[in-house]
């Protein structure tokens, strides 16, 4: 089993964007420190640079846009997260999904410029699609689950199953994250017993009123117990 | 005649983005504080917040996105920016360009927010058109003159001047800026007499080898010499 | 008051396209005979060449893209909608929203090659910017009435009127049309007596039972008892 | 080896839309007759109706909507496709480039309703991502080989031998379409040789002066002499 990683999507909330974005990555943080499990953050690309520079978590971006540097008004590059030391990128979250051209550019430049790449999929074949174009993860997050109360490893154990499965057929360096309906420690555990290797989390996290034991629920679903 | 302006648009040029992105917002800073001139900044997302707390001149967006807070990973919304002090958007720029509806929402919601906005148009028509939804700046840049060599105010006056008159029929607090074919003190002191207020530069000032000349230099046209 | 008008926008229900959209349209052609009111009939890109053989009436597009013929695979250039004589194009519906650089291409380039344009809104003030443009029509539909069963005429009537208002100030030969919350003959006479000369309806006539039924009602409203 | 296919995509020329693509389409199905090679057409939304009534090769439209029947003003629907009996759906060109999720969508749809699928790719990763979704080819458009008087099998051979490689590895059923480079005759001959099991083609044809020539000389390429 690869080493456990949860990423947090603090998406563009009132709760997790602006200053408040501040607090919650050090929360995270904190919570990483003292579990010893790794915690990443993906701000807003306005809070980006003020997060990296106050922890030592991995920071991500939300989204990027494949373009070189040039006459792009409004655009964000690589080369611009990369210049901040920023660890890695979210691609093609359902919120922001790309033509298939450019999630294989970007899975090949970010590779080349030193960071990570967290590719989101919809279901068992994209995923194999997109695992074939070798990111570091696939984010897995079947849309009737987005956003709802349902537990993915109680109500389609078989996506997260299947997903490890087909993703180790096409590229066994990728690794699979559960991306929707983990709601607490026994969701994490389910999914992890499943075979993926971490969460990828947003709203259960950022808009709870207590985001340490958020966060530390999440983590404990990683412990053998 | 309004209090001159001139507006820097970083875009995502390697010289303006990243680190780089600094150096130019300070020297913008030096400039307007020897000249007396106005002169705004609008660097990349990621960089803004830096800028902001670098500079004491007025920050812009280069663009943002017409959302409101929530689950919209990857997008920008103008609280976040509202929430770093961010002065002002950019929107409509030939290279992002706006349904109508946003930029109509876009204009209410940022004066309602305390941020300026610099609606962006391609011709007279449009200018028209979007001064009608009364931003705080239209900046008009002639498709066939970004990014050239071709002056504005020599090649095509009458298109700054009959925006001028379009603009005071439709709204008279709506600004006029010239966006393309100002390259030197000549460009801007005929773009002022011809009746805008001031200019949108990109590649001109920030792919300069000096780029504090450039500036000086641009920032003498409004003097009436 | 302008000549009536009555535009049925047959969206991409599967009641009014393929084959089903040319019954529609022959009843569309017998109401206009038999009423002496104008109906226009909005078919989809692919049924419109069949609707066009069939019916005398006049035939619209529910969208183009502003583009020249070319290299454009999966595009619709205006060029190709003239060929087969079609009448004219909505533009910028809520649904097919349009940067307001391309409404203006479109509407010019339209009535340059003889064809009429219906050019969309959500409220009074970008009714305004677009009437501004010049097209044949606006027609303005306040997003929290589409779909609805509320009419605008009772629940938003200053809707209406305002937009009339706005229209003649900034361009007297364009026409206003009532896009939303029309239902039956009252709403329409209540839209012509504020000042609209016609209306854009879709679900109402396409998925109603009895279509010649429903639009013998709509064209009533217009009849001054 | 696959059956030859020779796929011809008008595109939004003005020498194949409107009136125009009728003579293209007929000369394609008298050259097919001719020969025995499997010619099928792919004219534009607009055009696409009268094709299919004028002749008895297949004809695909060149992109679709990822929706179902509904309130998508502008959109067109597999449904509406099927209704006409059209017989496939070219999706993800370079041109009109799709979200994977759409693409896995339109793959399944189109081949619940009986419609064949040709999936546009831009290199061998993407190749093998897109063939591993399923459709029923897969067109390989290496970008810099687009609309150039390169060819494919004399320039990059290994582009076409490579994907068929990685198409036979994920998708034993996918058959592999060259979709630049190809001229003429020998191109063909080359194309056919390292793998791939027709071509799709544009300007090369439609754009010709004497178009029954082209496509006879461009079918006489899997003739093995």
């Amino acid at each position: 089993m690869n080493k456990p990683i949860i990423v947090v999507n603090f998406k563009a909330y009132g709760e997790s964007t602006g200053k408040n974005s501040l607090n919650i990555a050090k929360t995270a943080e904190k919570v990483s420190n003292e579990t010893g499990i790794e915690i990443a953050v993906a701000p807003s690309f306005v809070d980006l640079v003020k997060i990296k520079e106050s922890v030592s978590i991995p920071v991500y971006a939300q989204h990027v846009d494949n373009i070189l540097p040039g006459s792009h008004t409004g655009s964000i590059t690589l080369e611009n997260l990369k210049d901040w030391n920023i660890d890695g990128i979210i691609i093609n979250h359902s919120e922001k999904q790309l033509k298939v051209s450019d999630i294989d550019e970007l899975i090949k430049r970010s590779r080349g410029m030193g960071m990570k790449s967290i590719a989101c999929t919809n279901n068992v074949s994209v995923t194999r699609a997109v695992a074939s174009l070798g990111p570091d993860y696939v984010a897995i997050e079947p849309p009737e689950l987005i956003g709802g109360d349902i537990s993915v490893s109680v109500a389609r154990p078989e996506v997260i199953s299947d997903s490890v499965k087909v993703v180790k057929e096409v590229n066994i360096n990728v690794t699979v994250l559960c991306g929707a309906g983990v709601k607490n420690k026994n969701d994490v555990k389910k999914a992890y017993q499943l075979g993926s290797s971490g969460i990828l989390v947003a709203s259960g996290v950022v808009k709870s009123k207590d985001i340490k034991s958020s966060l530390m629920d999440l983590a404990s679903g990683f412990k053998g117990d």
